[in-house]
């Protein structure tokens, strides 16, 4: 299974690389840019230990994926992703992006027209079958490589691409996928980093979530 | 330390109710009707197995308690605060309530235009103390009496009144209170009730949340 991350030179994508190639998936990081794909790769594979992890354009990278991450920052998704759009007709996309803004210093969610960015990716990429996952996971803590304990929830209008996104995550050793429901819960999903980011500052922790009861 | 409940006869309101009474705290439930809040108080007494609880008219039990837990449904909550704004006055208010809506059946956040329940409250109680708490506590859970194991997301401007709401959360047994941020951030905790509507309905069972790594 080849995994390809769009925009996977930045924290999360790098984090969440880093935790997949551990897991032993062959992983494909995307960007603009080719060179910085590569460096980025070269970082992630020497981190992780392995070889199975190259750089490529999004572009290359959406194309030779099988199941693509988004983990350009959402203010950038709605340039990034029309082009890329041929390339990931059918394919399972997963949206990690938070619509995050600061009002004085106070992380909350941006309003969407589409109402979360899982479902903007998924307006974008009419094709495509989007599932939100990964929202809830600090990048410094994916990549700092310490022990997780945490939840990863899920939200998807097709239960097979959802499953599939499901045993993903679960590929992370210390993480449990939880079934968010419908794509529009991503809205609540992605909320929960901007309380996360919140809690981080004012406990100095990263922070993540559990569900109990489940 | 009295606890009133302004609209307590519902499921949340006696839930809530039966726990703190069980940790030894005075409550007064209040209603619209003075009938079914005395016979509310008498049955969460005889559930708690203590006399320190009565029932009173919503506008006796803002005037006596000294902690003032909102648990009206939120689509009565504006016609329900202001004939209370006088009598609420100064006091620590906390809000409980939840903007649901279903959208075919999925549970979601209604657009409210203070931007949380949390905050609309404190809209119509402006010289109240508004903190939101408690959203994310299965009503049946509370009244059925088993051990909990989760925490309570706590948002407030005031650090004192927070605190203070903190406190109170941890008097139940099982309850760990979160500084979840300023009273903006009860729209995200608010939205996490709503998701975990939806997994109750797919787990069947009554989820609740923790964060980890705090």
């Amino acid at each position: 299974m080849i995994i390809a991350f769009i925009g996977g030179t930045g924290p999360e994508g790098k984090g969440l690389a880093y935790r997949l190639a551990v897991a032993g998936l062959e992983i494909i990081i995307g960007s603009r840019s080719a060179e910085r794909a590569a460096d980025a790769a070269k970082e992630i594979a020497e981190r992780a230990g392995v070889s199975n992890l190259r750089g490529a354009e999004n572009i290359d990278a959406a194309r030779e994926g099988e199941i693509i991450v988004l983990t350009v920052p959402f203010d950038a998704q709605a340039a990034t992703l029309p082009p890329l759009a041929d390339a990931l007709n059918n394919k399972i996309i997963v949206s990690t992006g938070v619509p995050l803004v600061f009002d004085g210093g106070k992380p909350g969610i941006a309003s969407v027209p589409e109402g979360s960015a899982a479902e903007q990716a998924q307006a974008l990429l009419a094709g495509s079958r989007v599932v939100g996952a990964f929202h809830n996971l600090s990048a410094n803590k994916l990549w700092a490589g310490g022990a997780l304990d945490q939840d990863v929830l899920v939200a998807g209008n097709e239960d097979e691409a959802k499953n599939d996104v499901m045993a993903l995550a679960e590929q992370i050793e210390g993480i449990r996928a939880v079934d968010g429901g419908a794509l529009a819960a991503s809205r609540l999903i992605e909320g929960i980093t901007a309380l996360l980011i919140g809690i981080n500052k004012r406990y100095k922790t990263a922070a993540g979530v559990r569900i109990v009861g489940v």
